[in-house]
C-alpha cells in the first residue's frame, strides 16, 4: 500500500477530478418494519373511512369534481367522497415499478422495487455556506447545487427546485431552473408544478430534449404533487398533475404534513389522513389515464408543541416514515419519503444527528425515491453548501450499507487466519493485500485524524472542512456534452416563452 | 395551551430540577436483520471450526489452561483448541435474562429480552469542554460525569471507567472510581477488571453495600472483560473474569477489533473470529461457575486503510453490530454493543452523524447493554462535556421510539377529524388538548428555533448550547441518600486498602 498508489487510486475512483459514474443503491437487507400486518390493515381501513365518511376537499378546480363524479365518486360543492372499491379500483392501475429517461442513458432511473435514488434538497428560498451565512438564493446558486449534484456520485436523480432563485421573476423561474438541469446535469429532472401551465413547459422541454415518442414510451418529467393537508388539494397542484398524467409522465403524490397542525397528534390518524390523500391522488391519476406512473409520497414532520416550530429526525417522524413504507408496499407502490434532515440553521452536531436520524430510516424502510438527500438545513428553507457535501458522504455510507455482508467463501479468509495466527495483526497479509482497495467505505469529507494530527492542521471542524470540499468540486465540475442542436432548441423555446409571459400572453403550442 | 403552564411542566419533566426519574426501555419493534438464517449458519460454523483448529491463545494464565483442559478442552502449550459439542454444553448455561442490583432499587437493572440499557462511555485518559478544550482526565472530572450520569434519566446504568482519573496512582484508582460511583449515584455499576485483586476489591464494596447474600444470589458487579484479538485471552482479563464469575458476578465478554488490522478486512471473517472469542470466554465462565451470568460482547470499528486510523459509524460497521445481535440471538444471550461513537474530536457535525449512525443499529438491532451511549469523542480517547448532553438527547428520542405506534382507538382520533374537517388546523381541537403533553418527544438539547430568533440569541451552535447545559445539570445536582454507616464502612475499606496498595502489602481478606 503504497502512499502514491492509494492516492491515485483515489483520484480514478472519488470526486476528485472528473465527473464520476453514478453508483445505484439496490437494497439487498430485509427493510425494517415498526406495524404488523394488522396494524397495516388498521390504518388502512381508517383512511377507507376517512376517504368515505369525511371527505377531501378539492378547492378551484371543477375539472377534477367532474372527473371524480364521473368515476363513481360522490361530489357535493367542493367535497369529493369515494369508497373502497371505487379507489382501490383505480388504485391498483398503477405500476410498482417505472423508468425515468435521463440523458445519459447510464443515468436513466428505475423507481419502485428495491431500488433507493437519491434526489438533492427541493425548494430552499435561501442558500448558506461558511463564509456569508444565510442570503437569498440566485440563479447562480441553482446552478452551483446543479453543478454539485451533477458531481456526487450517490445523487441518481438532478432533483426539481434546488434553490429558489429569487433574483428570477416567478413566472418565468421555471424556464431557467428546467434549462439548468437540462445542460448542466445528464441526471433525470423533476418537473415544475406551480401551474399547468409549467408543467407543459416541463414536459415541451423533455419533448425537445428525448423526442415526443421517446417520453410517451417512458416519462421523463417526475412532478412533485402535494395535497394541501389536510383533506385538500388544489387547483394548481391538481392542474398539473392533470397535465403530467395525460402526458403519461411521473408524480409524487407527497401530502405535505406537519403533525400537530395539518393533522391530529396521534401517529395513527396521522398515517391514516396521509394514507387517505396520498391515495386520492393517486386514484386521480388513474381516472385521468390509467397505468400513470405514481409514486406514494410522504413528508411527515411534527411540531414542536411549546415553539409551534417544525421537528425533524424525530422518533415520531421515524415511526411514521416506516409505517408509511409499508403502506406504500400493501398498495405495490414505490414509495417517496426521508431525506437528511433537520431543524437546524448550520451543519452542527445538531444537524448531524438529525440528518442521520432521517437518513437511516429512509433507507432502512426501504424508500424508492428520497427527496432532499443533500443540502436540507432549517427545516428545508436554506440549501446548504457544506451541508450539500456533509450529507453526500452519508448517502455514500447507505450505498455501501445496502449491499449487506458477501458470505462467499474467499470472505472467510481462512488463508488470513492460517498466515496470522492468534495475536497478531493481519495488515500484511496476502488476504488484506486481496482486499484492501475495496474492503470498507473511503470517507471523502469525514477525518478520522487523531487530535495531534488534528491540531497540527489548525483544528477544522466538518463545517469548515466541508467548506473546501465544495469549492474544489465547483472547480473540477466539467458539463456533460449536449448536442449542439438540442441546446439550441432548448434555448428557443425558453426565449419563446420567456416572452409571451413577460407580455402577458396566453402560452401558445410549440411546433417542435 | 399556556406558556407558563408548558413550562412548569417541562420543569417537572425534566432535568431542570431534581433528579428525573430514570426512564426504561422496552422496544416493542421488530429488530432489524440482516443475515438470514443460512447467514447466521454460516458464521457459526466458521467460528466453530475457528476454535477447533485455530484455536485460542491464552497467555501468561495458567489456571484458566488448566480449566479448559479438565473440562475437554485441548490445550498444547498456551494454544486451546474445543470443539463444538464441548462449547456448546457450557454456552448453553449462561442465563437468556438476567438482574443486576442497584442501590436505589427501581433502578436496578433486567439484562437481556427486550431491554436496553443505557450507559456512559468507559475508558477514556482524557476530557474535553468547550472552555477548556482536551486535557488529562482527573478525578473531578470522574465525579462530575458520574454526576451527570445520575442526573440523565436516558441512562439507566453508572457504568464504569468514566475517565481514566490519571491524577490517582493507577494502583488505587479504581478504589476512587468505585467510591464515586456508589456515593454519587444510585444506578448499578460496572467493577474493576485491571487485575484479579481490583475485581476482589470490587466484589467486596459491593457486598458491603447491598449485603454477602444478596450479590450471591443477583449480581451487583458487571466486568468488562475483552479479548485480546484476534484469538487471545491474556492473565488480566481471565483473572478478573474469574474473580466475577465465582463470586456470581457478572461480566460482559467483548472481542475489541479494529477490523483490518485485529481481524481480516471482510466481516464474515471479523464476525467468525468476533463470535469464536466471545463464546471462548463465555464458555470459560460456566466452566468456573455453571450459569454465571454473561453478556456476548461486540466492540467492532474498522481501520482507516488510507491512515491506518480507526473508523466509526460505518456501513461494515452496522452491518456487523447487527449481525452480532443476531448471533447473540442465536445463542440464547443478552447482547452488548455500539454506543453513540465517532472519530471526531469534538461535537462537530461529523460527530452527529458518525453518533446518530450507530446509535440507531444499536437499537434497532436490540442490543441489551449499551455502554458509550452518551460522552464518546475521538474513537474512545476523550468523554466530552458536550457531547454527553448531545448524545443523551438522542437516548431520549430512542426511549420514545422503540415505544412503536399506538393503535388505540382514540388515536385515530376520530373526534378531531370531525370537529376540524378539511383544511383546517387540529392545534385547538379538543383531541390535541388531551394528547398534547405526551404526543411528540420534546428536546432538552436540540433546538427547533427558526433563523430569526437564533440569530436574535447569538447564533449558538448545539455545541455552545450544550455547554449551559451540563454546567446547569452539576449545578442542579443532587446525591442520592446513603446510609452513613454504609458510607462509613466503604470509606474505611477504601482507605484500608489504599494503605496496602501504597506499603506494597498483599491483599487481605476485609472481615466485613
Amino acid at each position: 500500500m503504497k502512499r502514491r498508489e492509494r492516492r491515485s487510486r483515489r483520484r480514478d475512483t472519488g470526486s476528485a477530478r472528473g465527473v464520476p459514474a453514478v453508483i445505484p443503491i439496490i437494497n439487498k437487507l430485509p427493510f425494517t418494519e415498526v406495524l404488523d400486518d394488522n396494524g397495516v390493515q388498521a390504518i388502512h381501513q381508517a383512511s377507507m373511512r376517512l376517504l368515505k365518511e369525511t371527505g377531501i376537499l378539492v378547492i378551484d378546480y371543477p375539472p377534477a369534481l367532474e372527473t371524480f363524479r364521473k368515476h363513481g365518486a360522490k361530489v357535493d360543492g367542493e367535497m369529493v367522497w369515494i369508497d373502497e372499491d371505487t379507489l382501490m379500483h383505480f388504485v391498483q392501475q398503477a405500476p410498482a415499478t417505472f423508468s425515468q429517461l435521463a440523458r445519459n442513458p447510464t443515468n436513466t432511473l428505475t423507481i419502485g422495487g428495491r431500488n433507493t435514488i437519491f434526489a438533492p434538497v427541493y425548494g430552499p428560498p435561501f442558500v448558506a455556506d461558511l463564509d456569508r451565512g444565510r442570503r437569498e438564493a440566485t440563479l447562480q446558486d441553482f446552478h452551483n447545487f446543479a453543478k454539485l449534484t451533477q458531481m456526487t456520485p450517490y445523487l441518481h436523480a438532478a432533483g426539481g427546485t434546488l434553490v429558489e432563485p429569487q433574483d428570477i421573476p416567478v413566472a418565468e423561474r421555471h424556464l431557467d431552473m428546467l434549462l439548468a438541469h437540462i445542460t448542466l446535469t445528464d441526471k433525470a429532472f423533476m418537473g415544475s408544478v406551480t401551474s399547468a401551465d409549467n408543467a407543459r413547459d416541463s414536459v415541451t422541454m423533455a419533448q425537445i430534449l428525448f423526442g415526443a415518442d421517446a417520453i410517451r414510451q417512458t416519462p421523463a418529467v417526475l412532478g412533485l404533487i402535494n395535497a394541501s393537508s389536510p383533506l385538500r388539494f388544489d387547483d394548481r397542484m391538481l392542474g398539473a398533475l392533470e397535465v403530467y398524467a395525460r402526458a403519461g409522465q411521473a408524480a409524487i403524490i407527497t401530502p405535505f404534513i406537519i403533525a400537530g397542525a395539518m393533522s391530529p397528534v396521534t401517529m395513527a390518524a396521522t398515517l391514516a389522513q396521509q394514507n387517505a390523500e396520498a391515495l386520492f391522488g393517486i386514484c386521480y391519476a388513474q381516472m385521468l389515464n390509467p397505468g400513470t406512473p405514481v409514486i406514494y409520497g410522504s413528508f411527515l414532520a411534527n411540531i414542536d408543541m411549546r415553539s409551534g416550530a417544525p421537528c425533524f429526525g424525530t422518533p415520531e417522524n421515524t415511526l411514521a416514515l416506516y409505517a408509511g413504507a409499508q403502506l406504500a408496499r400493501y398498495y405495490n407502490l414505490p414509495y417517496r419519503s426521508g431525506g437528511n434532515f433537520t431543524a437546524s440553521r448550520i451543519p452542527d452536531a445538531q444537524a448531524g444527528y438529525e440528518s442521520a436520524s432521517t437518513l437511516w430510516p429512509t433507507v432502512q424502510a426501504g424508500t424508492n425515491y428520497v427527496l432532499h438527500a443533500a443540502g436540507w438545513l432549517e427545516g428545508g428553507l436554506i440549501s446548504g453548501y457544506e451541508k450539500f457535501v456533509l450529507d453526500s458522504e452519508m448517502l455514500g455510507i447507505m450505498a455501501r450499507y445496502v449491499q449487506g455482508i458477501s458470505l462467499e467463501e474467499d470472505d472467510f479468509a481462512w488463508d488470513a487466519f492460517a498466515e496470522v495466527g492468534p495475536g497478531n495483526h493481519f495488515l500484511g497479509s496476502a488476504h488484506t493485500m486481496r482486499h484492501y482497495e475495496t474492503a470498507f467505505y473511503q470517507h471523502q469529507v469525514f477525518s478520522m485524524d487523531n487530535y495531534e494530527k488534528w491540531e497540527e492542521e489548525g483544528k477544522e471542524d466538518s463545517y469548515k472542512k466541508a467548506n473546501a470540499v465544495w469549492k474544489q468540486m465547483l472547480k473540477n465540475y466539467q458539463a456533460p456534452p449536449i448536442d449542439p442542436a438540442v441546446a439550441e432548441a432548448l434555448n428557443a423555446f425558453v426565449e419563446h416563452r420567456r416572452a409571451e409571459i413577460r407580455a402577458g400572453k396566453p402560452r401558445s403550442d410549440w411546433p417542435g
